[in-house]
């Protein structure tokens, strides 16, 4: 047996099911083992960015990692942007990146380059493949590193992968929990009940149904504020399930929800920091004077909540969001009235993912009652996520709808996303805010105070996305997937019934006028 | 004036006058800046492969560089495949990359990574600009590594961007080429007058009609094989030009090229090796017991050659390729076929960029005694450059027709090139060459060897791009460039006349059957 057989065999052993893959020639020998290892799933992607994507969309709702195979240094840095959303997201995934043949590196070739110098900058763990007879080992021992939250890479030269001795599959390292700190759950404790004003802030595996109980039975038994992060990886919400305040983008809503606090808690969430730094503004959002406790990292968040709860809420049930839904709007499309077409249709059990950027600010309210579902978010600001991801989810759970909410300028960067989605039939239903601009820009523009001197023709222009305009009904079809333009809520109300009714993937070109139409 | 301008005023003061971009909000102020330095061109990219491939394609025929503005450590990512090919052809560029502000890196916000590790791997000189009042040194700084023939990245924290106290322009070093080695010089005419069977393989600065005249001249003095790199950066060529054999993709060609040379010199080229190991192959080209001799490394060559013809071939003029071009064919189109429609119509002064791959294996043949153009070719081995390159080619040279001879695959890495075509209304006509295959890879999978023991239905699938089809007449459509679709040789000549007889971008979507069609 070849290193590419062994490798593979070591995936499905260890329950690495599903490779997104973008290969080339040093990858040969891993494709042709692909047909003597059933089951492995192969999915083609036309760039690595979707590969990288998927593969973080798919871990988020499977719960274990996929694997991700690239060619070489230019296709890690093709699948960078998303590898690090997914390390922001603490998302297990195993990239194998192919590499020349060990003893054709001294030649540099006209595609070698520093691997593992880019790959460390996104990876929990490097590691080099340097003998076939190892390669189970090194597949094993990174499929534990990924298990423990995080980007996994395994650098595998061309001829370890193409000799005979590959070694039979190793059995890796279970994800396991970091057990509860009692001492730092002790002095939790000690701040819910000391009177103080508190903040709980939660992320991580806290955003789950079984940590936002705990979070929200604490805050209705002691007093405390609970706030979401940001950008959680997943977010279970909707009717039901307790809902807390997400922490805002801007940094002006954040500093307003945590200001008061004598005392923040987090579970899973890093401390608070702004996006973006602004002229004469703070970076660090926590209010003076206000002491920071660490309850909990990104895993085991839900764990020490649970027990917290037990302690100071015991038998307290926190509120859940009621059952409710906008009414269906009419008239010219806007983001307030999209949000609410969405709201209004939301299936039950849908898989959202949100990269609607500032045209879906009110979509967390109007699907806020929508019945339960889990959203995905961009956790590392990394834009072109979205598509990539809605692939992921929809292999992970092929019997849930996918929705994905889709600002136009990100989508431009993994649009090929579409194929994918069209050559696995996935049930998703990606719906394009299209507001022909990149209004998040337009915004910040104004905020950082550079178009406070000059905010001429030319800075206006590169923020434009109308000349041309984006037709993304002509985009998603060349790519083989049914799509059609909607300009009135009612027209998108019809166009996202028929696309959850029919199986495969659909788009929908809703056109917006921007934030900043006059 | 804040340091966005001061870097600004620095670029353009030093003849760089455009800048392919994809902003975020970290770069907002060098955005607001354009306004206030009109001699600088801005260029929005949807995604930054495009924006840096551009700016490889800009410098290429402008020779000179090009500015590029990313958004952080993935927007870096992003642009990092084309950065490779610049790298590999020794282009010069300034490669600005927006950092967060200094004071805000160390809260590790979403979008923190580490920048300088990624940027090293592509550049010849990274440099941090730490203070507003050196930013214009720094600037000046970059542009003098670029023009030595690199990419130059300068990081832009920003606040050092936004702060007042810029500077002045200041002026960068001149790009000074390496004077002629005269020892080097010395061997190599000895070498050439000696007898022994020699071959002369020409490669970077010697690829322009100078350093072609002069190889062929040395050639016909003494008898020595010409030949020309694999993948040179910008070669010219058509009918009065010296036509050179390229040194063969595959390495059995390669080999074949350079059987029974005693001594082999280098002028601009690099001792040729393997583009991928084989199994059981040599990965160095040169057949064993041949002497290499290095007469002078990329730049420079051509200076080195002249002055070696001075002195071993005076007064000698070598053979050119004749003027001629192939018959108009006709029936249903093949990769032969579309190359000969191709050779036919080639515009005087055409800058052909060629990533054609597999389709266009005949297209040199086709077009060598077409009008003298220019072209220009994958350099890294990194696809997704096609496109881009177009766009910056058009931009160096608007008023020579370019043509982009486009592999399908390789075309949807970068396919929002164009975009920026239709936006900058360029003179662009592409070919996709549209097999509905990686057929490259079809053909590696076998010469790996990958395929001997099972090359199954798996392994055929993820190099099967027909499943669904790529319609790039639809996908040029959604981003605002008039396309169609032709399936016979007259419909391809009728339509590439009507391309370039209209300004403007154009796409012709060529479909052929794939090598392996049975």
């Amino acid at each position: 047996m070849n290193g590419a057989q062994s490798l593979l065999d070591t995936l499905v052993a260890n329950d690495v099911e599903v490779c997104f893959a973008n290969p080339g020639t040093s990858e040969m020998h891993f494709v042709a083992a692909l047909d003597r290892v059933p089951a492995m799933r192969g999915v083609l992607a036309l760039f690595e960015g979707v590969a990288t994507g998927a593969a973080d969309g798919y871990a988020r709702m499977a719960g274990k990692p996929a694997g991700v195979l690239l060619h070489l240094g230019p296709g890690l840095g093709n699948g960078l942007a998303n590898l690090h959303n997914a390390r922001r997201a603490h998302t297990p995934m195993v990239v194998v990146v192919g590499d020349h043949a060990t003893g054709h590196k001294r030649y540099d070739a006209p595609l070698e380059s520093d691997i593992d110098a880019v790959a460390r900058t996104v990876s929990g763990t490097v590691i080099r493949g340097a003998d076939t007879a190892a390669l189970a080992a090194d597949t094993a021992a990174a499929i534990g590193a990924a298990r423990a939250g995080a980007v996994a890479t395994l650098i595998l030269p061309a001829d370890v992968s193409w000799s005979d001795g590959g070694a039979p599959p190793v059995t890796a390292a279970p994800a396991t929990e970091p057990g509860v700190d009692h001492g730092a759950l002790r002095r939790a404790a000690e701040i819910l009940t000391s009177g103080a004003p508190t903040v709980l802030l939660i992320g991580g595996d806290a955003t789950g149904e079984d940590g936002l109980a705990a979070a929200a039975a604490i805050a209705a038994g002691t007093g405390a504020r609970l706030l979401v992060e940001t950008f959680p990886a997943r977010l279970r919400r909707g009717a039901g399930v307790p809902a807390p305040e997400r922490l805002g983008y801007f940094a002006e809503a954040a500093t307003a929800q945590l200001a008061g606090a004598e005392q923040l808690i987090l579970a899973g969430a890093v401390s608070p920091v702004s996006f973006f730094a602004y002229p004469g503004k703070p970076s660090d959002l926590v209010p003076e004077g206000t002491a920071v406790h660490t309850l909990a990292g990104h895993r085991g968040a839900a764990a020490a909540l649970a027990a917290l709860a037990a302690e100071v809420a015991p038998g307290i049930v926190g509120p859940v969001a009621p059952a409710g839904r906008p009414e269906l709007p009419g008239g010219p499309l806007t983001a307030l009235s999209a949000a609410a077409v969405l709201g209004a249709l939301l299936p039950a059990e849908a898989i959202v993912v949100d990269e609607a950027n500032t045209a879906g600010v009110t979509l967390a309210a109007a699907t806020a009652g929508a019945p339960a579902h889990d959203v995905l978010t961009l956790t590392g600001g990394a834009i072109g996520y979205g598509l990539p991801a809605a692939v992921g989810a929809a292999i992970a759970a092929p019997d849930r709808p996918v929705l994905a909410v889709q600002a136009d300028g990100s989508a431009m960067y993994t649009i090929s996303a579409l194929w994918t989605q069209a050559r696995e039939r996935l049930n998703v239903t990606t719906v394009i805010l299209n507001n022909g601009a990149y209004d998040i820009l337009r915004i910040e523009l104004a905020r950082v105070g550079a178009a406070d001197a000059a905010f001429g023709p030319k800075a206006a222009e590169l923020l434009d996305l109308t000349s041309p305009g984006l037709d993304f009904v002509r985009i998603a079809g060349g790519m083989g997937v049914p799509a059609r333009r909607v300009e009135t809520a009612e027209s998108l109300a019809e166009a996202l019934r028929a696309a959850f009714a029919e199986p495969g993937p659909h788009l929908i070109d809703a056109v917006l006028p921007s934030l900043f139409a006059s």
